[in-house]
């Protein structure tokens, strides 16, 4: 016990310097408490943020350092709350656990809680990804202080409530990535009121992120427009994906056409980039919304938003309700992550490919037959 | 008519180059239409708008310029509307033709317009004010090319949808700024859902606008607090405006103390500053509103919209339809704008003196009285 935190032994890939080289690394995990199960992971999706973690590139990272972005550990008062899984899917034992509905003991302290502290309120209103009190599943401590690890491992366990449920329907490779790119794109939709059908829907950037966005505003029935600095993406954003135009950022004339012409725009750019052009293409109560995430800030003209009653918002990932909400719709509207499958040992290679964009669109690494090998 | 390109005489006074000075103008307005009414002008408000027209900081000023923010005038198609009053406010006649519940042609056109060409959509919305096809008061060109005139004046003209109707119970000249600086705080309150009695709002500047927004929010029934660079205002903020609490923008324990309480904000600076403080007072789903504008971009933090799902938002002034609720809710609640009055020939004296913020909160013209003489 004195390399394991916990008593059970766990194994998967880490970093273990700002280098963000990943390699094979023994570790622990507690034992399956009351509210808990413990999954054996199958798939697990890599994630741009797996990228800025490992190599430090925002900051505070610690070493060594399993990725695998599942959300987030909660802990409401007495009750230890457990991980969400974003992007790694899950072997559960037993089965029948795999009901959301179960809401439990963190929904019931939740409700109580909104009475005397605001901070928590997050949780009640199935908002856990907004709360301040989140313990992230990697990179991250426990509150007994042991260090939380993610989905590039073997096995992993968490409180039930954090258990999404995927139908059988949905290939558990290509819904991987939903778990974390599409609920990032399918929530803000959704919040900002941008599933009405009919409604007309920017999308920046044809990535993990914005690939999700065409597939979800079209399943809602939207038109779509990708937006893009690379022009050769349109035969693909229209023929492959549906998207029913696209807008070259860089060709101003381009732009200038479709001026006050959208409803909203999913902004899944991290790169720093203009917010003023693409406020121009929204109508009036047209909403911006960001889910990529600039290093530095952006410049923001407020006439831009004055004129027309704009808005520019954010959003991050989606509770665990709409999460599973997002899935039951993928599944009655056949949506995955268009993905290149991976063995563990192609990670650090993927990482590379990631970093200049060189995939369609989310690798997502075959956790159950490759980590096998590794071990 | 050499010099009257109308044919009917008026007078103000105007600025004639960009040092803003204002003196006694003669000039001319168009003949009542068909739908207009004409009036006799009883106070016009003096807005910080004004101050920047006359020394054309935003470009694009013509001289000579009669000022007097008085909302704008809209054409839509052949349907020549006309001006809505914001600032100033008329003695009208006949005084049965202010109903506001006269909607004529330009919400009809409005109608079959949305089908059509969407940039039109806003009048049909009652969003005149986001119209892009709108023609402002003063400082802008009629379809005919005739230039418009402010209610720094002893006459104006306008079709009917576009009065609003002054109940006898509110005094005119306190009443007057609450066409625009009263509009202009309250509009966002409702559009952005921070009108729910119980909700905390936060109001960032006390001048003009700041204090009309005090007013609107607690009368709506929210708790309100004051955030001011000037401690100094503390006291008149809880005592004499009714605020709930005071924050001291450039204390940072003051600010941290604050942290994630807010349901939303409504900023009134013209002035560049920062955000990320503001954003951080918020609550998840929070909303800081922008009313005023900074000429340059401000940084926006995308991390600070993310963690949270924040948005920052725009708004002006109000459309017509929801000015006349305005009105209504004011003189039910009994409220005005706190007004020092003044006359005509100080007006240049009001402007220095609205340059260094040294008014509370509102200077408003009695032009009934004072124009008589500088006529």
């Amino acid at each position: 016990m004195a390399k394991h935190e916990h008593p059970v032994a766990a194994f998967g890939w880490a970093a273990r310097d700002s280098s963000g080289h990943l390699s094979p690394f023994n570790f622990s995990r507690r034992a399956t408490g009351e509210n808990d199960v413990t999954f054996k992971v199958l798939y697990c999706g890599i994630c741009h943020s797996d990228l800025h973690n490992i190599r430090n590139e925002w900051g505070g990272s610690t070493y060594p350092m399993v990725p695998g972005y599942v959300n987030f550990e909660l802990n409401f008062y007495n009750c230890i709350a457990a991980l969400t899984n974003s992007n790694a899917l899950f072997n559960v034992w037993p089965p029948n656990i795999l009901r959301h509905e179960v809401v439990g003991v963190v929904t019931e302290v939740g409700s109580k809680v909104t009475k005397f502290k605001v901070g928590d309120k997050s949780c009640a209103n199935d908002l856990e990804n907004y709360c301040p009190d989140m313990i992230v599943t990697y990179n991250s401590k426990y509150n007994d202080g042991t260090t939380t690890h993610g989905g590039y491992s073997n096995i992993m366990v968490a409180d039930e409530h954090f258990v999404v449920a995927i139908p059988d329907s949905l290939p558990l490779d290509g819904a991987a990535p939903l778990l974390c790119a599409g609920i990032t794109v399918y929530s803000p939709l959704r919040y900002y009121g941008l599933d009405k059908p009919g409604l007309h829907v920017g999308v920046v950037g044809l990535g993990g992120l914005g690939h999700m966005a065409v597939k979800f505003a079209k399943a809602m029935g939207l038109k779509v427009t990708v937006i893009s600095t690379s022009p050769s993406k349109k035969q693909e954003a229209i023929e492959r994906l549906g998207a029913d135009s696209f807008l070259d950022s860089r060709d101003q004339e381009d732009m200038q056409s479709a001026n006050g012409t959208m409803d909203g725009i999913i902004d899944t750019v991290s790169a720093i980039h203009p917010l003023q052009p693409l406020l121009g293409l929204l109508k009036s109560n047209g909403k911006l919304v960001m889910v990529g995430a600039p290093s530095k800030p952006l410049q923001l003209p407020a006439f831009s938003l004055l004129i027309g009653r704009k808005a520019v918002g954010g959003s991050i990932i989606g509770g665990l309700k709409e999460t599973q909400e997002m899935i039951n719709f993928a599944s009655e509207h056949g949506i995955v992550s268009d993905i290149e499958v991976i063995p563990m040992d192609y990670v650090n290679k993927a990482m590379e490919r990631l970093e200049r964009a060189d995939v369609r669109y989310r690798f997502v690494i075959d956790i159950e037959n490759s980590l096998k090998i590794a071990a």
